[in-house]
């Protein structure tokens, strides 16, 4: 992507995840693989940069990868390529998520009989509601998260479900920020999270931004905090919530799950209702994403596992309702979880007031 | 350590860890840091250059490291180095696995009353003889796990408990040898075993190099393939045994055993009787090596993990004795585990022909 726009921060949100600019032909998005190290926005102009984007990580995290998709479809108008082909195309990056075969639709959907200027600006418009609607929701969903977990004083989260991985603010880490806020004293181990190490590289550096205190462990390493009684709560986020409350979220959840389970530990999962798939019966329905066996064999293009020794590497795995003891959305906390308590919550509808 | 002695690959054994050279002056030693990209040997010549090679990590594994500190001990006679140093010296190294103190221990008895030549030749020969029972042990071992695991196909393994981590043959590993000479068709599943990545970079170099079917996972998928069915049986090995069948092992072993538990997969534990600590009387009696926070922030010199953000980990971990199904030692098979079968095994003393 050769541009000449300056690199900057975005403007009243430290990191937030991406901004489409006034003229709707740039959106500037944060590279988030080069966190830790690196806070470096790139201007994307076209809606095949943005699959590109999704594909290789540069955004990535369930909402995120919703509102990315959404911005995606206004460069798509933006540039006049049919919205049909865009569509495809993003649907095609990442197919766990719910939200980006979800938004996709409901944009062509709101396109029918537009064209031109009016479109662009009908579509970025939604666009940037989705994007708000979706850092209210999270404010929501973790004042309710926080006043359930109440004053526990160390959360396990696996992978980044934070202010990186949604409209801004977070899910799980939505709910630490509004306990912290709440005068609570919770601290985060964040497990690293292979082999992206999603927890490591980003939990850690959005926490540490806000002051809240986190430590990283392997992943390996949770059992033995469990163990040790060191682990008061977990939360984390979700892909996608089939409508039985089974839950896809990133490799590791399920075993974190059982781990918990095992040492009498409440496993609360942090969502907005947008996640929840009530077309996906069962956690068997969702598609599970197969990544390259090359992410787990090298680091940083140094071969760690022998040539010619495969890896298996599924991107995300699914954790069985029965495991989890509540899921936080901004219309409530659903407890205990299941088809009825899932329906109850869809079948509300949004909160009175958006924001 | 400068050094004109030219790089070779051991006699007689493909990767053996190390050989103590015939003037009893020289340890070639594996430098197992490289693999799998590199098998290269460095010529150790002092209980220091041995010591620093241990806490390094160019050697690790129990039964090798009691190996390694044998070496050192016949380096530290033939430079004339105080034997109550050298042994200070190399218990401080690594402190989790039973072996290092207990060889160290028994070789300041034999030296007693030796000196010069005699000295020298008397510990090498010991320590000669122990690299080869550890050896002889394992395929002893090796060979009544294999009956005990029957025709399972799929076995998963944590961190390396191979011919790398033992004298040869392996221990956890030399039970999958001995399935596949006696015809099984056992495959491996691998845990990359973080931050080491002894899986990825050990277990998977030396299965492959053996013709054995081996796939690499992350740490965080066990779990997914256990609620899968993939998974039929779990081996490990051990750094040390508790008198009540309490097993500390490589962190993450604990996960794995809970997963086990829950997806009723036996868990089974290779080590030979010289892994039991009838001093200890439980695992929490077992020193947990604390490492250091860097080796989990960073990758090959690269921060993985935000500047100000700390990490923990604990080396080890302690899986207690109700979630073994069974241990496979070199007298037999200890089954149920606990402070009865293990005061039996122990017992009886070592099996009749040596070799």
């Amino acid at each position: 992507m050769s541009d000449t726009l300056p690199e900057r921060t975005l403007s009243g949100a430290a990191y937030s995840i991406a901004e489409l600019l006034e003229g709707n032909d740039v959106v500037l998005m944060l590279d988030q693989l080069r966190l830790p190290n690196e806070e470096r926005y790139i201007p994307l102009r076209t809606c095949q940069q943005m699959a590109d984007a999704i594909r290789s990580m540069v955004v990535r995290g369930a909402p995120a990868l919703g509102i990315a998709a959404a911005y995606g479809m206004v460069l798509a108008a933006r540039t006049g390529m049919p919205l049909d082909q865009a569509a495809a195309l993003l649907k095609a990056t990442r197919p766990t998520a719910v939200h980006v075969a979800s938004v996709v639709d409901q944009m062509g959907s709101i396109a029918a009989g537009l064209s031109g200027e009016q479109l662009v600006r009908r579509l970025a418009a939604w666009a940037r509601q989705l994007h708000q609607q979706d850092v209210a929701n999270n404010r929501r969903l973790g004042k309710f998260g926080a006043e359930r977990l109440g004053s526990v004083r160390v959360v396990l989260t696996h992978c980044n479900a934070g202010a990186l991985a949604t409209g801004g603010y977070g899910s799980a880490l939505g709910v630490i920020r509004a306990a912290r806020e709440a005068g609570g004293e919770v601290r985060v181990l964040a497990d690293e999270t292979r082999p992206y190490l999603q927890g490591a590289r980003l939990t850690a550096w959005e926490l540490a931004k806000d002051g809240i205190p986190v430590e990283v462990i392997t992943d390996n390493s949770a059992g033995w905090f469990f163990s040790r009684g060191e682990i008061d709560a977990v939360v984390v986020g979700a892909d996608r919530i089939a409508a039985n409350g089974d839950v896809a979220n990133k490799i590791g959840t399920y075993s974190v799950a059982c781990l918990a389970r095992m040492h009498e530990v409440p496993f609360f999962v942090a969502a907005a209702c947008d996640t929840i798939d009530m077309a996906c019966a069962s956690g068997e329905h969702v598609p599970i994403e197969q990544r390259a066996a090359r992410e787990v064999t090298h680091i940083a293009d140094c071969r760690m596992v022998p040539d010619g020794v495969q890896a298996r590497y599924a991107g995300f795995d699914v954790t069985p309702a029965r495991l989890v003891t509540a899921i936080f959305t901004e219309r409530g906390v659903v407890e205990p979880v299941g088809p009825e308590t899932i329906r109850r919550v869809v079948a509300a509808g949004p909160p009175p007031v958006a924001r």
